[in-house]
């Protein structure tokens, strides 16, 4: 029998698991720096909230019936959610700022660092127009990745710009372009270009030396200033203040299809390790109210392969900090076990029929420093299983050596 | 258009969502002091690993085709994946500790404290068939409890007894006879004694007058000793070491198929908030191989009902501390804002145009204590929300200012 978890799926040991919440936990203090506050959606919707919302990638999501024969879906990211939230909770004051770090589901090709269950780590401001929203959530991810140990950029664009050159020369499904564009890291510039023929885009070439520009100040040379660049250029300052480390990158479009301002993203060597931007109508698609919102996404699984990778992280230890061992001394084990847990010292015991060989064996098997052997005189060991040093002490000083050994 | 989440599921909204976390926090502290290891499995299972455990409630599984035409489903519980996980990884060291606090999916009828996708905060102790496991759980279910305020008295029951004893009057099918029983507390005595004919059970007036035994002894007199009235008398042995307040109930069964020894149960005025119980034979219908397993399972939803109900929890308030309000000085604000967050503290600022009224008015929404003012003048105001004193500081001072406030 194939006891795996489903394809694209991942168990987590308890090595792996600590590893995880560990970066978790930094992740999370960073979010709260920011005065994001936690909160959370059911892994499940209504699938026609997730519909209309992804552009392509809808097909990736989970979608069933239940017995009721309603179509539920497995949440595909964690901002359409937020979204439906903020529609059906209009007391909520505002700016609203949430974070969450949750499953998504994608009907993916799994591949390195790419899982058809995995985390995001997502900060969202609703209800704020103003560019300091947007800088606040790159200033946020960007310091949770300096503080995991990355040195990163963020490449920025805007939406609006984008859609507003595409006028300017004359492309009349800038989404279907910018869907071609957003593969550029992927296929480079001749697969963008065959991307974008195949998706029937006039101008091709025009799209094609767009992608060439490098500064925010020749955009507004050659196509003028506009609401996009103000923007841009409003964020940028704001994010100088921010000690941010950015640039401007007119090939980043972004492949969602609800972005509506400036979009960001900060990219590894191994592909994009977070993402975002500005979703100032999707909110609206729920309640009808539109509601300005922009967010960011840490990708967990790609960060944490990273980190494993360049040696950015080691594993902090099993939680057990003492292990009573005993020969045919259960109950008093059992006491001096509890007395520890009592003073908050996290202590595993001996469960099995073992000798005290073993039992010291499975002790360093686990990687638990310390060792309380209760035998039948009345004074008990106290063994550290680094230095294999001993020490006898009386029962009832067991506690106050461990402590003074755990220091 | 109706935006609430799918039946029987819950947005948990920051205030909500705080207490939830230091609820989990709590219980994961104690899950911890015990050595158990924290581990994580996919929310999706292929579904025939979910099959035939469950035995009547698996018609409460969230079941489904992916597109690749595999059956999938939504985890019942937390037990069964650990079966798999231990079955697919024989390298780890036994006994295999481990905690989960995760979500699980039931298609059951929501109602108060009951929903179909809720959290259980479970522990497990794989590899161990001695009753020093069965009690670790058990103690650490309770202390968990106690932590969090409950006066709890856990009711414990064997398996093996109640097989023993249907045996020696005659009852031909245990398990049937088991699942009536499992709703006394439910139905009465009275409901039992139908259900139990309903099912077609002999020798009901056998079960019916047992039902009313309070006594291990009373048992081992009229059915003489067996193993597993010796299991549950080496258990309660265990347990008075750990000053564990306990039952023993023969009317206690528990409801899952897959229980093999003793079970435990902690009740409360409104029904279970922690169960569990060994079941050795689980983890062989995996792998073929049979592995001894006990643990149990705190229910965290009825657990924060009782806990808000009865005034033991408060919201642990808001994540910012300080709120940077600011009159046309955002960038001002925003370097401010950013020191503060370099020094740990966790800060919000305004991100809308509006007065300085309303950003107050903000911020005392929000429930923020502290508030700078950043406005034209060199020198910036600390003020105090709730005694409303106002203090001027220079602004290389804010932080050391701050920090003092917030001691």
């Amino acid at each position: 029998m194939e006891l795996r978890p489903p394809k694209g799926m991942r168990d987590f040991l308890p090595k792996e698991k600590r590893i995880r919440e560990e970066v978790i936990g930094k992740i999370k203090r960073v979010f709260e720096l920011y005065g994001f506050e936690p909160a959370e959606t059911p892994a499940l919707e209504y699938a026609k909230f997730l519909e209309g919302k992804y552009g392509e990638e809808e097909k990736l999501i989970y979608k069933f019936q239940d017995r009721g024969g309603r179509w539920l879906a497995l949440r595909y990211d964690l901002t359409a959610p937020l979204a439906r939230v903020i529609a059906s909770n209009p007391q909520l004051p505002l700016p609203f700022k949430r974070y969450a770090i949750d499953k998504v589901w994608r009907y993916d090709n799994p591949q390195r660092g790419r899982y058809r269950e995995f985390y995001q780590c997502d900060v969202d401001i609703v209800g704020s127009k103003s560019m300091m929203a947007d800088a606040e959530v790159v200033a946020c991810a960007f310091r949770a990745l300096k503080e995991l140990g990355f040195d990163t950029v963020v490449r920025i664009n805007n939406r609006k710009l984008m859609n507003y050159i595409m006028g300017k020369i004359g492309v009349k499904k800038p989404l279907e372009a910018f869907r071609a564009m957003d593969k550029l890291d992927k296929i480079g510039e001749k697969g963008v270009e065959e991307e974008l023929k195949r998706r029937g885009i006039k101008k091709v070439r025009e799209i094609i030396e767009l992608l060439e520009v490098r500064d925010l100040k020749e955009v507004e040379r050659r196509f003028g200033e506009s609401e996009g660049s103000k923007e841009l250029r409003e964020l940028f300052n704001y994010l100088d203040e921010c000690e941010v480390k950015y640039v401007f990158d007119i090939s980043l479009v972004r492949g969602l299809d609800y972005y509506t301002g400036p979009v960001f993203e900060i990219s590894s060597e191994f592909g994009s390790i977070a993402g975002g931007g500005r979703y100032d109508g999707l909110i609206g698609m729920f309640s009808g109210r539109d509601i300005p919102a922009t967010g960011i996404s840490l990708g967990l699984e790609r960060i944490i392969e990273i980190m494993k990778k360049e040696g950015m992280i080691k594993d902090p230890g099993v939680k057990a900090k003492v292990f009573v061992a005993e020969v045919n001394q259960k109950e008093r084990a059992l006491r001096i076990a509890e007395k520890l847990r009592d003073e908050g010292i996290n202590t595993e015991m001996n469960l099995m029929e073992r000798s005290l060989g073993k039992q010291l064996e499975y002790a360093d098997k686990r990687e638990i420093r310390c060792v309380v052997i209760v035998g039948k005189r009345e004074r008990v060991t106290v063994k550290d299983m680094e230095s294999g040093k001993e020490e006898e002490v009386e029962e009832e000083k067991v506690t106050f050596k461990i402590k003074e050994f755990l220091k």
